[in-house]
């Protein structure tokens, strides 16, 4: 760890504090401490704090000197602050900044997050500017250096790859802290020469391999244990969560926005009752409404004392835990001599909202108010105009013409959506053709699917059609399209497609909803076309109007943009589109849109 | 850590026989499995092992092939390898070698060894010795770099001195992983230079630091914390653990031959019921009858299970809980894919004896006999001489001159030993005087001491008063004489002990027992005078005749070997003898045999 201060660049401060030689700068007076060290509260405890670290634990009258603030903690919990041990912060739709804004007031101190996205997009550089944004924030900003990028090596384009090269070089920069869920894991499973390059890399570097795993398939589970990763955040079931703490993984328990894990695996905890000391509580994917209604990792916590976990253990899973996980207990995860003076005061544990946060020594956030200033982080103009599309889109570009002279109706495979969740259904439909189109059929809602190449000017456009919105008019499109984050675009006409696509390149990215040549609503990203520069109140303004914009066009679903940014993922079953065609992904290859007989 | 195969470089064939493509080398079938992961007992697990690492955990049938050796252990418990997380290899007067011997049936399968008394011979080449013996071995050697050679600066002259440059040079070699006990308490916490040196370097490399903390002093204790020690393992009060477990310290519980700590320490566990999962066991120093009769980790695992932890409990402390604090839980402490195959059969897990022990995959130990033969390590001529004493010592040698002419009689300060215990008591005497000659008085039981400078031949010899040994004949030597390892001799006549002196320096160092010019018993230590080059057997043979030899010539201390080892030392309380003269631990300064009035 390289935090703003080495531990022995202050040392001999803390001790003289300690000692009694000199005065805090910070004493936190008389809380209940919560001592994730031995599972305890201990009531009317001191903490005394100079140079950003704790110097004194205990009765700390002496230090408080002439100069030294004191904030007064009784009545109230001091816990540490609280480390997110893996998520995407591309999925809030902010910039690390605002994310920071967002979350330092739940309690969120610390994040190792995967900038998997923007990986997808700009590669290294991607990865080094969100790390650097990172690092000047009072939030610690770790990083897990996206280990697939891109998903596919076969089916898509994205923005770039990253290679074992790329890996071993961004390990050594400071704070990047292991290897991003390593999502390819039949790749690990079966060698891999990437993959198992990567591994190697993290290890020598003496990182952390995080993984991905959401198979219930038991011998390529060990076989991937086996090869060095460490850690899965991907458990739906107790069964699967019992299976990875028994052989040796640390067991990250999610809560998202999407994702709702807690309930079930946190059953371990609380009815098996295996040893927690290797549990951690994540939040993967967070939607800026969610950090607003629930909170960040405090909620994840909120939720597992919820479910009955003892809130010692439960905030155990949310900081030492985490921090042993990465090798930074030393300086995280806890209150106690040494260790960052990151800390939350607490009016009640079980609503785990704080009321102060105290990062390095300094209060950030007291009572509804931001106590400091967050520095500016600008980007530099190439990330903020990423759209690299070769030309202005026409109607003409969506129409798909039948690959069969003479057909007036063709059968085609489609893209199946289905309601909150992120595979899709392989189906098929025949649709009328007119002048050799294949035309839509809102009656089967069956509408156009495109996906046209955003990185590298390539002209590359695929077509294909989509099933489950339920689109009555309009368009949308979106710049947040898993992995690659190519333009896609889906519509009832191709006028509104084509409005949609380049009104979309002229605003550098994000998700847009279009009818009739109108724009209904926009959420502009203009970093890297992924994340906004705007505040968390601003981007959950324009999500609200856009989600009631996608209702004005017909869709009843829950959280349409999250189902159809995923429409390009091709990772995931079963068919997916992306710039180089309609990928079967059950059989990890392209077809054909329409079917030959 | 660098073991015998790197996981990456094995992780592949791993892979294969976890996904049914390969036959395992071993597997271990049927046993009931301390998982040391969710801390449960579950029966019928097979154990594929291949490369010397686990491949599978679970039914592993479908992994024996034609050549797979397989190991019955039905009705026996499997338990990970034991660590211990804190000893001195040179307390059992063995080589690394022969301890390996010794511990491994014990099951013990890692150490972190602390060479901290050859450093005092030999420094840095002492150090780097002991650490490659300990490399060749199946026993894992892993080093803590001694971090306080000599113990003081200003009162005595060690064969080395280790500087911060040595410290930052060691750290680099594989398998150190920290720094040793940081003795020196005060000088961390009021900022020595060369402490927090040896600190920060520690810390730079990635590097534990371990810590030696012995006093109640609680602001000392949290400067010395804030300073980056991060362990301790000198707690012998409920009081102390409980304080240094809420702050954060990875508290070693001690059981040695002379330390007994483990009764009173561990009622934070079963009577306070703090969070077990940063608390480790440790033996420190274990003389070499204690390995046959007691044992070794295993030993202390057992006095855990005797005061009432939980069997699973327990051998977390010496599994897991050790090799997560010096992060190496990714390949140790537990029994899961990719870790190394490092396991113990156990009929009983009270008892703790085991009957099979495997370390890296292959059987070492089995039902009482050795399967493996260990590789032979021969010292360097150098090491093995290391008496470098100017000439022979002869009987006026030992004669003290009184400081004050025509004193029939003076007062003397005299260093009073202690029946099983580290201390000594400044006591005083008075002595009569013959022919200027300072004379001993065994009705007072007021014997010669002296130290003779063993390590650059500058031919110094101090001479003092030594009382409570009982001694009433013969005279004692000592090359183990903490921490400078001078030549240390005590006797009731100027003849024996000159005799003592010069016949262990003949042998090569080690220890001695004479009596009219006639050797009773004697312990030769050819490495480094400290370590003998026999097997358990025969020192312990030896050991036990040099005990029978105190007693013939009147002493009747329980092991007054080791009180006499510990006259030399000048770091405890409160009087000492050094090559330099006489020190006053309390007052940190050379004073005068003789007092002025």
């Amino acid at each position: 760890m390289k935090p703003r201060n080495q531990q022995y660049e202050v040392s001999k401060t803390l001790a003289r504090v300690a000692t009694g030689q000199a005065f805090a700068e910070v004493v936190v007076r008389g809380g209940k401490l919560v001592n994730v060290f031995s599972g305890e509260i201990l009531d009317n405890i001191d903490v005394a704090i100079a140079a950003g670290r704790v110097a004194y634990v205990g009765n700390a009258e002496r230090a408080i000197g002439p100069d030294t603030q004191v904030v007064d903690a009784r009545g109230r919990y001091m816990a540490p602050g609280l480390l997110d041990g893996h998520m995407h912060v591309e999925s809030t739709m902010l910039s690390v900044t605002e994310f920071a804004r967002a979350a330092l007031r739940t309690g969120t101190t610390g994040i190792f997050m995967d900038p998997h996205e923007i990986a997808n997009v700009f590669g290294s550089e991607g990865v080094r500017l969100m790390h650097e944004e990172g690092q000047q924030l009072p939030l610690k900003v770790f990083t897990t250096f996206p280990s697939c990028v891109p998903a596919t090596d076969d089916l898509e384009d994205a923005g770039a790859r990253l290679e074992v090269e790329h890996i071993s070089e961004g390990l050594q920069w400071d704070n990047v802290v292991g290897l991003g869920e390593v999502m390819n894991f039949p790749g690990v499973v079966f060698g891999d020469p990437k993959m198992l390059g990567e591994i190697e890399a993290t290890m020598r570097s003496g990182g952390t391999v995080t993984g991905h795993f959401p198979s219930d398939d038991d011998p390529m589970l060990q076989a991937y244990i086996a090869s060095g990763v460490t850690s899965d955040h991907e458990t739906v079931t107790r069964e699967q969560g019992l299976r990875k703490v028994r052989l040796g993984m640390h067991l990250m328990i999610r809560e998202g926005s999407a994702w709702h894990d807690v309930k079930e695996v946190i059953k371990i905890v609380t009815e098996d009752k295996v040893n927690s000391d290797n549990i951690s509580l994540v939040t993967d994917d967070v939607m800026p409404q969610t950090l607003v209604e629930k909170g960040h990792i405090n909620h994840v916590v909120r939720r597992a004392i919820e479910e009955g976990v003892d809130p010692v253990t439960a905030i155990r899973m949310a900081t030492i835990n985490v921090a042993r996980y990465y090798k930074l207990d030393q300086h995280l995860g806890g209150i106690a001599p040494g260790k960052c003076a990151d800390m939350l005061l607490i009016d009640d544990l079980s609503d785990m909202t704080p009321s102060t946060v105290i990062v390095d020594g300094h209060v950030v956030y007291d009572n509804g108010d931001y106590v400091v200033e967050l520095p500016k982080f600008v980007y530099p103009d190439h990330i903020r105009s990423s759209m690299n599309v070769k030309r202005s889109l026409t109607p003409d570009d969506f129409k798909l013409a039948s690959r069969y002279d003479g057909r007036d109706r063709t059968t085609v495979n489609v893209v199946g959506a289905i309601e909150n969740s992120a595979r899709t259904e392989k189906r098929t439909a025949t649709l009328r053709v007119e002048n050799g189109v294949v035309q839509p059929d809102l009656e089967q809602d069956v509408v156009r699917l495109a996906c046209i190449e955003r990185h590298h000017g390539t002209g590359e456009i695929s077509l294909a059609f989509a099933q489950g919105f339920q689109l009555k008019s309009g368009a949308v499109a979106s710049t947040v399209a898993h992995d690659s984050h190519n333009l896609i675009v889906m519509g009832t006409n191709d006028e509104d497609m084509a409005f949609a696509a380049n009104e979309l390149v002229r605003i550098g990215g994000g998700m847009i909803v279009v009818e009739d040549g109108r724009v209904l609503a926009e959420v502009p990203m203009a970093i890297a076309g992924l994340m906004s520069e705007k505040s968390l109140a601003e981007v959950v303004g324009e999500v609200a109007r856009m989600e009631e914009a996608w209702k004005q066009i017909g869709c009843p679903l829950n959280a349409p943009f999250m189902t159809f940014s995923l429409l390009a993922l091709p990772v995931i079953p079963e068919i997916r589109i992306t710039n180089r065609g309609l990928a079967d992904v059950t059989q990890f290859k392209l077809i054909n849109v329409e079917i030959a007989e």
